[in-house]
């Protein structure tokens, strides 16, 4: 349509209008939008039924809402749900293909054996003291900000990290929000 | 359970916790809470997949996320399904029990000749400005009051009232559910 298209990945579908969202059968909306939230179908299951959306923000609004008002053994769920970063489940192979784009933008795809060696450590401190992966929304972030970001939070509360973490879950949904629904400066279609 | 109890209307269910409303299967759900939006059971078949619920500001937050998501088309749907304030809805008789029982509260039901031909005159000058019916959440209005709110709403701009009537909305929302839902310092059950 215009140049800004020029940049885009080959291989990403594109953009979804509002109109075609809200168009979608039920089915269709969450085998479209099933992985927006990492391993968790059940938001946009939940989000599925706030349609016919206003517009893109009132559908981030919506998967985020799903967050703000489940109990804490969903949200529990939600976050463990999430593959650790740069860790264990890079390893496995097992990423979603965004996780693994995302990553590879923080060149997490590209680190030392000691830098490995040291998010394998993190993860892993972090993970028995809080219960949960750590997860950060890595997009625009480089591996230092990343590292210096798990130090800022290891020591957090407990709690204070749920609430930390749900944060950083909202975010990423909206990156992924985001890069496949057009936006209000976007034609339909 | 307590003397807190004794005030309350005794025509009134007792307040559900969240557990129990958590437990709900979606039909009995919605049955139970389809009229917490007025004449839009639309907005508890939205909230209810958004279930477990965490606590009741959760739920709210649930059944408000819904109005605040939606599009045009379905908000001005919903504003129109209220009744006129004191006005034609109350003569035919056809207002539901919990605004009748709130416009009661705020006296309402209890208008001298004189004032009721004013909110006539009121409700069908805002109608015929603004495309939707005068929404205020009365509780714990006067009618003084609420012919100043009236008189003020007047010549508000048409989308800032839309905005407006929808701010209304979610605090009878939040009203009615406060009503029937058991809070934090209410014993569940």
């Amino acid at each position: 349509m215009d140049q800004g298209a020029a940049g885009q990945a080959v291989t990403a579908a594109p953009p979804l209008s509002i109109a075609e969202i809200n168009s979608l059968s039920a089915d269709a909306f969450v085998a479209r939008f099933g992985d927006i939230a990492e391993n968790s179908p059940w938001v946009a299951v939940a989000a599925e039924p706030l349609r016919p959306f206003a517009d893109r923000g009132a559908m981030i609004a919506a998967f985020t809402a799903a967050l703000a008002v489940t109990d804490r053994g969903r949200r529990l769920a939600l976050l463990r749900a999430h593959p650790d970063l740069a860790g264990r489940a890079a390893i496995a192979g097992d990423l979603g293909t965004e996780s693994k784009g995302e990553q590879a933008q923080a060149g997490l795809d590209h680190l030392t054996r000691d830098e490995f060696d040291r998010f394998i450590a993190l993860n892993d401190g972090y993970r028995s003291r809080h219960g949960i992966p750590f997860i950060l929304a890595v997009k625009g972030a480089t591996k230092d900000v990343i590292l210096a970001a798990f130090a800022a939070r290891m020591g957090n509360p407990p709690e204070a990290e749920l609430e930390t973490a749900l944060a950083e879950v909202a975010r990423i949904i909206r990156f992924r929000l985001e890069a496949r629904v057009a936006g209000p400066d976007q034609a339909d279609g």
